[in-house]
């Protein structure tokens, strides 16, 4: 019987997968300028044409991960698509005005000039993901090891020195310890890390990013709190007591594969039952259904104005963690879970027209904002979401945990 | 007729500043530190302690007008209020780590120490706002020049060098006509004058501020576009295609005020015609009321989350812009438009139960954000538009066309 719903599940997710790469094949190329259009109109229009570094960085990693581990993907044009794009963002990312020969722009012209540059890591955290994996299908050693280059400069620039990174030192600006900051170092040691005989300085890192992610437990583990300061206590304020339930659960998802890897039992628990039920159960909204945006630990009002709004990333992640979590521990509630968001997500995010997802629905789940791409939503979580569950579904109609 | 139903505007809009003006008083003072609370709750209950410069600029300046130009404020609660804000600002509105002696903070702790700066102007403009409004009603000569300082720093940051901002200069990052610039830089203007002699480079500068804001009559005369080139050309992409009616009938009667104290009927017709009705007619939701934040002129989806939503100030600079109109005017249908605005602002912002008013509904027109300050919300656009209007209706009722 669970056999049965599962491969109804895998059906759905293997032809939702398709159409999605199937919209970003035919609409996001950029033959004249290489690279990626990001910003596409619910039928795939290009209604901007700047390109996103951290969106050139998750397609080219998704592309190149869809050609290395899955069969049908394995197609001239995605590796194409997949090299085009790192040569894009090998040839223009680096922001050329930065005293810091590493730091990458946030935003580029068509032609691959720096529009703006953020004073944070992402951009170079997603140049490091999009590398390494490109690199794996093209055995590509330099471009391997300008991957490796990039993520010394990461952790230079999180644990020893951020001063490249371009932040004035402000004497009320007390650092934080914000969890997208471990979650991603994660992400990337786990990307780096695979298949690979284990490099101690990656091994110790991963360590440090969770216990730094580990950290955000308050309130006697009933919260997950997106800001604390570096010695794991609440930061005050709006700042301290904002919630980001997807981004709490992405993180649980982060946490439960580092501690299957490892055989850690106690750390499985923390993650499911600290980065999935406590967000999951404070972040989903009884009355309209579908996970909040942001909401704050003691019910004041977040300052976001889209706080009550559902967008499609957190349910994305959502869906990943609830489906690892049964696959590794094979309890009946957790697939329950599962099927809450996935009712939920399919029925409201995916668009039947015209393909893709849209992203980002009124608190009653009306379509809001009706592109498939923009500044923020490009190639990644609605891909990476399905094919993490159908890898998982996999596993689990075999008969096996799958761990990819 | 009409005089019955501008004195029952006049009774409730009076009323309602009285209760605004109690609300900031009885609850935003810091009484520790001095400056102001601006993040309360619906109830006026401070639910974060962070200080935002702008808004410390903005409730300064509040008060001192309110003291200078309205009896029924001239009370000395006020007056301390406004000198312990101003006292608060001249002690640490100003970046002490920036290499430029007059860059301001955008946001301080409690006791003021600049926990972020902002790369623009604003911060700077609100500073000069309250000093020179501040130094009018303490006659101190010395906050005076502080603001004239300023004032002189902002012209050359925006005119001839704009290094000291700490911007990059990117390659791909164009320079922009932003509205904001000369609509802000027209209004600091209109503050300074007041009542004093022509000073020629004040006048110049107007006279340039308002060039730069007819720029943005793109479209044949149908639209008015936020950002344009520097040659008043429309720039590529969701930038150039970006409308926002509030902030175009903001500019509506910053220009009508300009126009009208410079005998000009050709720039007071543009200013109703093109900066107030364009914008209204295609700014107002004809299904649910309101005014939208963010448009696209070619009717793309806005890639800013917020950009169905009905924020209180779009709703004030409307409710001034179009009972300005009528009083230069004396067309009936300018008086038709500020009752639609009217009805729709009171009905849905205004909060009979705590007083003050909300200021962030969904598309619908419930209340989304429950707060009565924020970050970006102080004591500024509800206390101004009512005191503009009740000034206005003071003159309409008097059959005299007000200036003030």
């Amino acid at each position: 019987m669970t056999a049965e719903v599962l491969e109804q599940y895998r059906q759905k997710i293997q032809s939702e997968l398709d159409k999605v790469v199937d919209f970003w094949l035919k609409h996001s190329h950029d033959k004249q300028y290489g690279g990626f259009f990001t910003c596409l109109g619910k039928d795939g229009k290009v209604y901007d044409d700047l390109k996103y570094v951290w969106l050139q960085g998750r397609q080219v990693w998704m592309y190149s991960r869809l050609y290395r581990t899955m069969e049908r993907y394995r197609r001239p044009e995605i590796l194409e698509a997949a090299k085009l794009g790192g040569a894009f963002l090998q040839k223009f990312a680096r922001d050329e005005t930065s005293s810091c020969p590493d730091k990458c722009a946030f935003c580029l012209t068509r032609d691959g000039r720096a529009v703006k540059v953020q004073r944070t890591i992402f951009s170079e955290c997603f140049y490091v993901m999009a590398m390494d994996e490109l690199s794996r299908i093209t055995h590509d050693k330099e471009m391997q090891a300008d991957a490796e280059r990039m993520m010394d400069q990461l952790i230079n620039w999180v644990r020893f020195d951020s001063s490249g990174l371009g932040r004035p030192k402000l004497p009320g600006d007390r650092p934080v310890n914000s969890m997208a900051v471990p979650m991603m170092l994660l992400c990337l040691v786990d990307q780096l890390t695979e298949g690979r005989t284990e490099v101690e300085k990656l091994t110790e890192l991963s360590a440090w990013c969770v216990e730094q992610i580990l950290q955000h437990i308050q309130r006697d583990g009933k919260a997950i709190l997106e800001n604390v300061t570096l010695d794991g206590k609440e930061l005050p304020g709006c700042q301290g007591r904002l919630q980001n339930p997807g981004h709490a659960l992405e993180a649980g998802w982060f946490l439960l594969r580092y501690a299957h890897a490892k055989g850690d039992a106690q750390l499985q628990t923390i993650a499911v039952e600290k980065f999935m039920d406590v967000p999951f159960n404070t972040g989903w909204d009884t009355q309209h259904g579908g996970l909040f945006y942001f909401l704050d630990v003691d019910g004041h009002c977040p300052t976001q104005l889209e706080w009550n709004m559902k967008l499609w990333w957190p349910h994305c992640e959502a869906l990943i963690a609830y489906l690892m979590a049964y696959s590794y521990r094979k309890e009946p509630r957790l697939l329950d879970q599962f099927k809450q968001i996935y009712d939920y997500t399919f029925s409201h995010f995916s668009d039947e027209e015209h393909g893709e997802w849209f992203g980002y629905l009124s608190r009653q789940g009306d379509v809001v904002l009706d592109f498939k791409g923009g500044p923020f939503k490009g190639f990644f979580h609605v891909p990476r979401c399905l094919y993490m569950c159908e890898k998982l579904l996999d596993g689990l109609l075999e008969g096996q945990v799958s761990s990819s």
